[in-house]
């Protein structure tokens, strides 16, 4: 039980995989973590050995150099683990359990928590609502693209599998659990997507196919997936989707071709402020998808964002976007009465059913947004593949359950 | 145009077709209008061509002698037409539309129609509040199981297909819209089913089977259906329901072999009083699909009720059935803290959704009920096999529209 | 700190003060203890000084001898404390807090916790979800009238007022969150009260009298509240509802006589089964509030039952009565599309708000429901009193807290 | 019958009493009437003799020559009146009822109308979704300020009082019910409020008074007021708002000083796009005042945004006003996992309950947002001290049916 092995960020464009320590219940100082942090005692915590860790696209925030991230901040905040220690204060949640992690950290007894807003937990982060494992100004919680993790507040973080035997045939769509599977289902239910809806996703990444996928088990009648990336267009066809290239032009034009009206009822963000402009080459502009959106929704409808907007960005196209100001056209969306939800998907408003409709096999999650396993070892390669818009959603397997997935 | 054949109620047990007026804008004394409503002008109306009409449980109460619908009351309230003539008050239907209709009749300017509540419109039945074609009791509308059928307030009611071609590929589906598809989604919607759900459906009838497919489409981990027809159940299994036999016994125990608990989260009732007990022969027991409910229904859990409830039945099986009493465990659903939806589905909240959804090939409601086409002279014969237990849904095929389907 | 004095259970129609342990982090074996409970570790527990503890309607169900509560079961599931001592595993609530306890008890840990359904906790109650303290069948949790008790959960189940200073000036009314001002409130939220609505209450004790409180606060253009006590319907008026007296018969007509229509847009059961028949001298007559709501609210109408249905009762009227049977006119409620909600309240859905309400001055909850404070000793006078239909919701004041109030 | 007079807009800064046509069931061509709208036929429509005929913020905007508003288009969009002509397809109202207009003109056939979304019906304005009386780009429908106004569909939009002495007797509070303070309603609605919320509206005209009102209706524990205007402010604090002096600089450290905390639950936007920044004599910065709101809203909180954004404005202050691009720091607002709800309010979504609050006692928005009653002759002068800031809702009085009040 002496090791860790651990990936961490190392500067712009590195990640390496380094040695840590082993954890205990206690948050102990090291990269990132926020002095009123430091000492914090975790007797409500437990203990995971790391079944399943994904690479995230926020994290690739962070290796790009985009963020105040320091060197050997640990990243990682897409856990699935079996229990191997619990605190003295943990009482549902025994050795041996298989679990999903939302990424969110929660402490379930704030005001926030006990309404159901575990995304803005007032108790896990001194400098503001809200946490996450493994990222920078988050309170310092030690990521878990590791072997193994602390999670805190056991009892109420973590999802229990009921069947390990069960959980373990689908595990792979189960390790979707700890974030996008959620955070694109959230995007699709604030959008209002409901039974027979059309719906426009921008964006093909993981998160945007975990959109797409979600409105599709919502009962939607037609889900466009927009991006300028073919491989990833592709991925949303196999299963599904209609598709909308950008690099052909702005998307309202193509929606019309597909649908024969020029709008849907709901759209959902899944890029965030490091959105392009249309066309073949289209340099970065941040607003684009939001006033995109309020082009291409029906009066009535409803955005719902899940895509990242940032307070300050240093590397932002101009000065406006370095302070994280966007240009938008809001009187558009005014004059058709449209609603805006914004934030971190609450992982735990959702993940209990997404797990059941997982182990009914009412939805194959994985596939869809193309989960493939990887050893730790090789998670830098993970991190370069996927920047480069590789069509794969990247799980990490650092102690061989995914061996047989 | 002159003629128009229709289904009537001649007494206990015996429909025939006749022959009655071709409708005009206004409703005329005849079998079961209500006297406040003879010569109610109709100029906001649409006369259609009858594409299909559908029979319906409902319609067996009366026919079944449990009614006191009068002889000649012309039956069916499942449309689904061509408009043919609009009235001069008609400003967005026209002539040569291919539409649904509602099986409840709404004005469109009541406050409970402004409130989405059109299955208790004020002002289209002077008894009380809520109306249906050809139904005894609510109002005299005549009824839609003929080639020729007035539909009121045709602007409000009347739900347009937006393509006809497509829409006659799909007519069969499309003619589930008028009550069964919708009233079953009501009752998976009130009984709180969504993504990941479990969901028991008491009964296997057309009702039973939509509210099964409903819930599936909403997202459901597992449908349990509860029948004592064989073949009913069958058809339940054929689209992916696990199945219950109440000729073995009551539901608790089948269901926790099926979910390895003794529980669902939702409980849907289409079955209403005519209920029957449990085990092989057992007679009338109306309050029994409730109970069953509240029994095998978790905490927190919500029971959503499509069936029909009355307030009073001449062949009900005691004094208190026949008043309409219930001797109902409430105390059990107290304890859970359930919640109880009852009613007519308002048809018009869920018509359009629905119909995007079969549109867009999410859902295949006319294949999950069994939907086969007869002619309007087999009338007689389809009413008598439903009566029998067929597992099937009859609609009717007045001017052979539904001949290829 | 060794002793504690608290009010007990006696036998029939008998409570005393009696002298019980003072609590520690532990539930010993004692008077309705369950056995899987005995000897249960509450490091998560906090111990209160009580300020304010009261007598509820629910307790004299066990008084009265209808239940088969224990000889020196001690009594209480309505307590306001100063905090004197915390576990080791409680974290946000610390010595000295002024704090409301909800009367469920719930661990905040549990699949119906985390989705805020803390009346139906599945971790607290051996026997099934949902528990609270000083009751029978409910885990044996000691219960709060007592000069000191123990609270489990503390962090999630606590709410602290944020300011000591003002919340003792407003301290009769703060402790009407602990039951009855919540009860009252999901009673009226769950009719669906909102702006403008015409509301039904019926009962005039202390949960009505909350009910209707709560109707005005949601800002119900009329709120008429029923009952056959001259005294609780004078309480009514007091604060601006409407009255209707049952001794003088139904409700229909004298709603009509107010309103100028027979119905209400809500209804409240604030009665449960121990209801009356209508009229000078009526008897039990379980079913008749429930019958009388669905006379009485309109079509599409919603009913709020707090009042409490039970699973037995050997002291029910007949046969049926005695298994919580109740004779109900469902037919009537499904005409209407009724929708029915059952059971405990849960108070942290609700509690941090009406405190806030009422910090602001904008509800008097405790004159509305004439709030007084007793002494400990005075607590089977209170008992007594309450029984025979005083208009006063009796406080107990253990350690002299209340002395100034 | 002949005679008509009525208020225009006749160029910038001038409105004037003008003779026009006492109207016809046919919209005929004139000022600002779309081409398409031109001779349509209204059978459906009622003629209204003026009750009352309030001036509104919106017109405001006209009136300054901000719009490309013709001269002679008659002005009016919150009427009140009583019924001297019915349309041949008019069933349900009759001639003498006393009724409130929706500002939203709404045809109650489309499906945003059937989906309650009045402010966006499809089918009264060639241009876009949604429409109103007198108004630039909205069809085309003739103004209210005028002795008789035509309603098109008259059924689905009026909303009748139930008793005309009643309603007299607080005909300046009904009068209220056509826009303001259902306006004011929905942004407190849409902003989350709710029992014992703590809320921020930002601007005290009409709007904003009718915003607090309503959130004081709602059980809003708190109501902070902001503008720059000092007999606005001391309007706000009459019925117990709190308020911030915007003149004093930014709103957080003043909601600090009043809550003890510096931020709130719900933010109000009553302003749109015509803010000023922050301090004495602040320029017009038309982002101002949704940035505050981020700032000001505490995570998890919502924001209601019935102030207007437009897609164009002539007379904006650079560019990018120009054209309607508001320079926002969403980056804020994501981080707290804020909601935005945009767009006119659909009137009849609240109006009969808020009525009912009105005949209820129970609210007093006339004195709240202090309506003054004048003559039509002095619509000019009412223009002028309300564009100057006067802290009064103008009321003209067409047919002195007013002359009591």
């Amino acid at each position: 039980m002496g090791g860790n092995k651990a990936v961490a960020y190392k500067g712009p464009g590195v990640v390496e995989v380094i040695d840590i320590d082993y954890p205990t219940f206690e948050l102990k100082d090291g990269p990132g973590v926020n002095p009123a942090n430091v000492g914090r005692k975790v007797p409500h915590g437990a203990i995971l050995r790391t079944v399943a860790t994904n690479i995230c696209g926020s994290d690739q925030h962070m290796v790009r150099g985009r963020t105040t991230a320091p060197a050997d901040l640990v990243l990682g905040h897409e856990i699935t683990g079996e229990v191997v220690e619990v605190g003295p204060g943990v009482e549902f949640i025994a050795v041996g359990d298989l679990v999903s992690v939302p990424f969110n950290i929660a402490c379930g007894r704030c005001r926030n928590c006990k309404e159901r807003k575990t995304g803005i937990c007032l108790n896990v982060n001194p400098d503001r609502p809200g946490s996450a494992y493994g990222y920078v100004d988050m309170g310092g919680w030690v990521g878990g693209q590791a072997e193994y993790v602390l999670v805190p507040y056991a009892d109420w973080n973590l999802l229990k599998f009921p069947d390990k035997d069960r959980a373990m045939e689908k595990i792979l769509d189960l390790a979707m659990l700890s974030d996008i599977f959620p955070t694109g289902f959230h995007g699709a239910v604030t959008a209002g997507v409901g039974v027979g809806s059309t719906v426009y996703v921008a964006g093909a990444g993981p998160v945007g196919l975990a959109a797409a996928t979600s409105a599709l088990l919502l009962g939607a009648s037609a889900v466009i997936v927009a991006d300028m990336n073919a491989d990833r267009l592709a991925q949303a066809a196999s299963f599904g989707c209609e598709t909308v290239d950008l690099t052909k032009g702005g998307p309202v034009e193509q929606i019309e071709q597909i649908l024969g009206v020029p709008e849907v009822d709901c759209g959902i963000d899944a890029v965030g402020f490091e959105a392009k402009g249309h066309g073949e080459g289209a340099g970065e502009a941040p607003a684009t998808v939001l006033n995109d959106l309020m082009d291409l929704t029906a009066a009535g409808g409803a955005l719902g964002i899940p895509g990242l907007y940032v307070t300050g960005d240093p590397g932002g196209i101009d000065e406006a976007a370095k302070k994280g100001a966007l240009s938008l056209s809001l009187g558009t969306g005014w004059a058709k009465s449209l609603s805006f939800t914004t934030g971190q998907c609450p992982v735990m408003k959702y993940n209990r059913e997404l797990m059941m409709a997982i182990l009914g096999d009412r939805v194959q999650i994985a596939a869809n947004v193309n989960a493939s396993a990887i050893s730790l070892a090789d998670a830098p390669r993970g991190y370069a593949e996927f920047d480069k818009g590789a069509a794969q959603k990247y799980v990490l397997n650092p102690n061989g359950y995914l061996d047989a997935a």
